[in-house]
């Protein structure tokens, strides 16, 4: 395997590489053969020491609280927003370029918040903060749809209803949907399991992600209205947005409706989103096809369906989105910020 | 038990009356002590024969093709609108007043679509056509809310996703989401059971319920239109919604963006919520409280939680909406009418 001592490549560091999403940022370095020079794994002392192979060899996972960022290139941020805040500064005063996959400096004027589809010319040159943003995992699919329909009708507004998988809340929300799942088929009267989610996913819906904020919306539901403004860089876009937590264990869904200021026509929509680089149009040849999370296929896409226009407001229209949230929604789009760095020059 | 043979009370028969809705109907007829001279359970072939127990009297369910509906006051059907179809127009020719629970006749002009909290005056009089039909699960608790709205602020628009759960398609899904999610506990790769859904929904939505029509929304979706417009009498009101089930046992739920002509104040709008007849608002006094389908309580009330305003559109407000389908929407509403039309002596 010659690629994992390219001595051209960069070091690389990722810090929360045993959660869902650095293992799964692992898996896509071996899958995209992403080269680098050396790989340090990092995590909170609870994972510290563990070995993890991968592309064949085993590295020890090294305690973040002790780690020095000094002589690494390019670190991956993804065990939550508390440790970003306290260590992201410190791996960027130590040399390092952060891909931080959490919340804690998506608004930062001074760091660019990337989907490489939608607004990869952010990476050109090295961020003022040394902080690139990865969005939140239900914005990055949404944000992928709504360049090209603003760019040919122009957006009145979105509002969209989200179906948000157990993994978007680690391994913990996934095992704890199952063990739930499993207390109420034998037991239609249990409360579930509960822990990660209150009250217990297991057969049920939660429609509150992240804690509440003074307005009544959740701060997940800002988010998505926030960072879909600053990645399309369209800074009075209205994006309203219910957020719910479903009892799927992987891939978020969001049902989104679109008003544009001019009127959308149904084919050509179509055939635009299915243009789109790394999108699955399910219904490009037989309307009324749709992705579902556990059958949508490849999980490096973004998949489509239920395109349709209303009769009553042809400006209007309905999609309805699957994406597997830790790659397309986390991994995979932090892996192509730093790919995109790369043929830049910049990394 | 003398409510059982009350000789001023109706004779009433249950066409469906092994199936989910059936069976809540007889449950609610004892639980709120509906009176009636005598009952007559009715089904398919298939279930011809069985003992039923109501009140502490045994019934044999009688088979619907042979079945007479002379000297019957109130036949309440929920067998599928095939059924309905064929057999509600032998039961009006013979006499009785039939409570229809399927989409056959929701949109013939001679027969009122009620909804008895929004528009029981409709069934003052008999209605020409012999029936009054029962709308559709989604529909219910949505116009119960949208009418207040509509008289204080005017509705500009609803754009409704629905997560609807695996009741609605009686109890071949309940226990097919059951039977699938074992399947797919044991072996994760499992692709789930089939049969009433597909794919499976166990840990899976599937967003298309009913079937497709030409213009690329499902029948489930077109029912919300037409019915809210019919039940509200505003031909022009634009209901656009995404119809989506979920692995759910019972009760549906919304996420309904409500724009209005005017300006809603939050606090008014808790206030005009909670007054409804059967409505509990969640965050009466704790804003962001919300009700979910296993933990929302009383299964005769509409829940409401997630009440907010959008800061960058005062005119427009989210609230996330759970009812029991199989009650909220179905079996009590239809159960109510026969109340409503007994208190007026049209029964």
């Amino acid at each position: 395997m010659p690629r994992v001592t390219d001595p051209a490549a960069p070091r690389i560091a990722l810090v929360g590489a045993t959660g869902v999403v650095g293992t799964t940022l692992l898996q896509l370095i071996e899958e995209r053969g992403f080269r680098y020079r050396d790989l340090h794994l990092v995590a909170s002392a609870r994972s510290a020491g563990r070995e993890v192979a991968v592309e064949g060899r085993s590295y020890q996972v090294q305690d973040l609280d002790g780690f020095d960022f000094s002589g690494i290139d390019v670190a991956f941020f993804s065990a939550g927003a508390r440790v970003s805040t306290t260590f992201v500064p410190k791996a960027v005063a130590q040399g390092a370029l952060v891909i931080d996959n959490t919340s804690a400096f998506r608004m930062d004027p001074d760091t660019p918040l990337v989907v490489p589809q939608v607004n990869a010319h952010e990476l050109d040159t090295r961020p003022a903060s040394g902080i690139i943003a990865n969005p939140n995992c239900s914005t990055i699919p949404l944000v992928r749809l709504l360049k090209p329909v603003q760019e040919r009708w122009g957006i009145r507004q979105a509002v969209v209803s989200t179906y948000q998988a157990a993994s978007g809340a680690g391994y913990s929300g996934i095992e704890e949907l199952r063990a739930g799942a499993r207390a109420v088929l034998d037991d239609p009267d249990s409360t579930g399991v509960t822990g990660t989610f209150s009250p217990s996913l297991a057969f049920d819906l939660i429609p509150r992600i992240d804690r509440l904020l003074e307005d009544g919306f959740t701060f997940e539901e800002q988010k998505m209205l926030q960072e879909s403004r600053k990645i399309l860089a369209l800074p009075h876009l209205d994006v309203t947005t219910t957020c719910v937590r479903v009892p799927v264990v992987n891939s978020h869904s969001e049902a989104a409706w679109i008003e544009c200021h001019n009127p959308v026509d149904r084919t050509e929509l179509v055939q635009l989103l299915a243009q789109q680089q790394e999108v699955t149009v399910h219904d490009l040849t037989t309307p009324g096809a749709f992705p579902t999370p556990r059958t949508a296929g490849d999980p490096n896409h973004v998949h489509v369906g239920r395109v349709r226009v209303a009769a009553h407001n042809p400006r209007g229209f309905w999609m309805w989105i699957v994406a597997d949230n830790v790659r397309i929604g986390a991994a995979l789009n932090a892996l192509q910020i730093a790919e995109a760095l790369t043929e830049r020059g910049v990394l």
